[in-house]
């Protein structure tokens, strides 16, 4: 991938909830976007830290010690192995920041929500 | 770092330009917000990939194939290696993904510009 991405022209195109879509890698890191609407799933990922930015709307991150709110321009990031659960009460568009592979559901692979990412 | 970071409150505290400032972590990578006028050195980075989104303004990327030009909500990844030079005619506000340590003029360790990166 060597162009410009444009994170708005790339979220028109995603047109499903809670489907993360690969945009950029760096340094074996990948760079996602996402459109969330609703409570997802609790979950934890045990190898891998995941950076949440809101690119627009509100994200809600419920974590075992309470909950996190993020706005547009806001960020957070889950440590590995904690457990959480985004939530957003209307749509809300996300990049997420976490290592190549990781699947969206965490231990729950076989989950309804289970969404392998595939580039956009 | 538990807390959520706002980009755009982040940057009300930088008050230089080039002086690239860690907002947070994610897997052995730094986000870092940085504020930029002017051209930068020409550099690489040997060992990291360095993602550039621009979070205000305009953001060029001279690379040795030419220019790209990012305006705010476009990102960039230089692929290590590559060397590139960042130039903004106008103030420009970018957040910056690399490999824990890098250093912003790359080989040049005792560029006028260097300028070792510290937490916000």
């Amino acid at each position: 991938m060597d162009s410009v991405v444009s994170l708005a022209d790339k979220l028109t195109l995603i047109d499903e909830h809670w489907s993360p879509r690969i945009v950029a890698t760096v340094n074996e890191q990948e760079v996602k976007l996402v459109k969330v609407l609703g409570e997802f799933v609790w979950h934890d990922h045990p190898d891998t830290d995941e950076l949440f930015l809101v690119v627009r709307g509100t994200l809600h991150i419920d974590l075992p010690d309470g909950r996190r709110t993020l706005r547009a321009g806001e960020m957070y990031v889950v440590p590995r192995t904690v457990r959480h659960r985004p939530v957003a009460d209307e749509e809300c568009h996300i990049l997420l920041i976490e290592s190549a592979g990781t699947l969206n559901t965490g231990e729950h692979t076989d989950s309804a929500l289970t969404s392998p990412a595939t580039w956009l």
